[in-house]
């Protein structure tokens, strides 16, 4: 059952994430694989395959809560490419963020169209994996 | 223009919430007029008027949002309201709470469980508006 | 496999936290019982059940997350109960509160040592279960 | 010198909150004795002491910040007191709060200038204390 | 009337944060132009245009909450410059970030002062327009 | 007495931090010498001077706070630094990190688990101080 929840997870997570967000977390394999570990068994094998909402639907509320907790970068930009592929349109990932300056204020939506329009750019020049940090080059 | 603005922001704001989004903002009427004014022109007039994003999909990402920064109470039951109003059911509305367990942590989707319980015992008993606070009464 | 995950984490989570614990997610049943569920797979179940850090720091832990994110009420209660049930001392619970002020401010710290004070009167009252949330009554 | 510290801590305390503030802070004699000195000998005696920032201004500083964090209720209408004792108006104190709607979001000015027109609305009614929290009646 | 609105906020704009300022919002050009004319017209031809509280008073104000929650960078700065050229000392604004640190801890006040210092060596320097986001290059 | 806070807070930040903990503080003597004569003082002088929590379990509280609050780069690496001085095992932290999953959110634990695996890369590298920030160069 667990190695089921496992494979399951992985299985949603790239039909979700593809090779972006497999990138993104496979900077957890040195260091905390069991918390790579967990987001795959808990939050995709767990939570995003449960029925009873929409995958896009799902996709928007994670935007939303990421720029309102602030957090950016391969974070956000992972779930904005995720929300694409559910079938969200740029201008709708956009006009989720652009409402957000109503419940968390200006400075995180001016913070969030940046990595949204970064994210639009990777996307545009084929890019199919983050950038990796600076401080592990 | 403004005035414009404000009439188109109070009837969506009426469509969207009805008396018990009216009721939640009387309380600014005496202690901040132009806060309310701002809502409604500036929050309903101007954000939730606007097209490319589904209603539907902008109260998910509101309830999301707001549980997420934890703003409970008649602030996030109003938007559970709307969210339903708007073509949510119950169970959609209790998925992105519950899924905000992985943003925000698992405190924050309990707390909103209990308001969004609430909510629901209001629309059952027929409640259209909020409880006064206590300290008011 | 998942079965046991579930029946350790009960287990984990009665021997942490008691009937006090069991009172506090009783409210989930009725509104989220998956969300209970999660809470005691995952949380219980798989986090505190995991080796390499001994009960009582991670009570510490998580109380001075709480105190940092400002979790009260029931939630701190259920958490600085659990840690005196781990080995802690009341003084260590209020060391660790106090020493947030310095990483969550002063406001924090201010609000957490009542909870703390309000858990330790009810601990001596005998009380084995939180008190009903006024809106439930 | 600690002596000292503490002693002019106490007197700015006064200055800045009167007999309002001493209640507030008193409930922390009981549970967290040396919480209570640390806010009179370093937030009075050492920060609110400084030369460099006018008083009203500090009171300015300190409403914005609580506004944003979101702490409420005594803390908020303490300081609120406090800015009005130092030359600030209603009006100004009310505009500090609804310039957060764009910094913090427009749930966490709407909990706020709740809070002041309570503030407001107790100093009318010459209350000299903040009403005792419902737990420890 | 909001042709008006956005004139008046350009000119408030240019008033409070000069080139700065403008170079800032300039990155929204592309992504969300909404979004910068929201912050145009609402922002500054609402918000800082209103009557009641001194410029200088707001931007006290403004830079507080930034600090308390954490928004730095180029945000920060160009409201540093804001807060100086309303007539603010250098002093001042120090004593503004350095008293966060009772509300908001002293990791939020350390970081803010790094940034004051900063904004003040590019003042020094002449620097007319925020360094392009490395992301940008 | 005064200057014997500031003596014994000196005595104990270097037992606590060592050089990296004094490079990272050295970065305040010219823009905010006081705040840093406050973190001697009080933080170190006063709070982590305290009997009654052993400084292992001071340590923890800490990183937990620090990973809830989101605070990362040298503020969390100075402390999990701290910690492992303090008697933590290396495993000990990531487990206190991964924890945090449950009440801040899986990206806020992802995160900190990265700069644990810096922290953990440039001690295994014999770095006594802290990187210089780019903007210092």
């Amino acid at each position: 059952m667990a190695e089921n929840r496992f494979d399951r997870g992985r299985k949603k997570m790239e039909e979700l994430h593809g090779t972006y967000g497999s990138s993104v977390l496979a900077r957890l394999d040195l260091v905390a694989p069991d918390l790579k570990r967990w987001i795959i068994e808990f939050a995709f094998g767990e939570v995003y395959c449960r029925p009873g909402l929409d995958i896009k639907l799902r996709q928007i509320a994670t935007v939303a809560a990421l720029v309102a907790l602030r957090h950016g970068g391969d974070e956000l930009k992972s779930h904005i490419r995720a929300a694409l592929k559910a079938g969200c349109s740029r201008q709708e990932v956009m006009e989720v963020i652009m409402q957000m300056a109503l419940y968390a204020g200006f400075p995180a939506a001016i913070g969030a169209v940046a990595d949204a329009g970064e994210a639009f750019a990777e996307l545009d020049a084929g890019l199919e994996r983050p950038a990796p940090p600076a401080s592990l080059e």
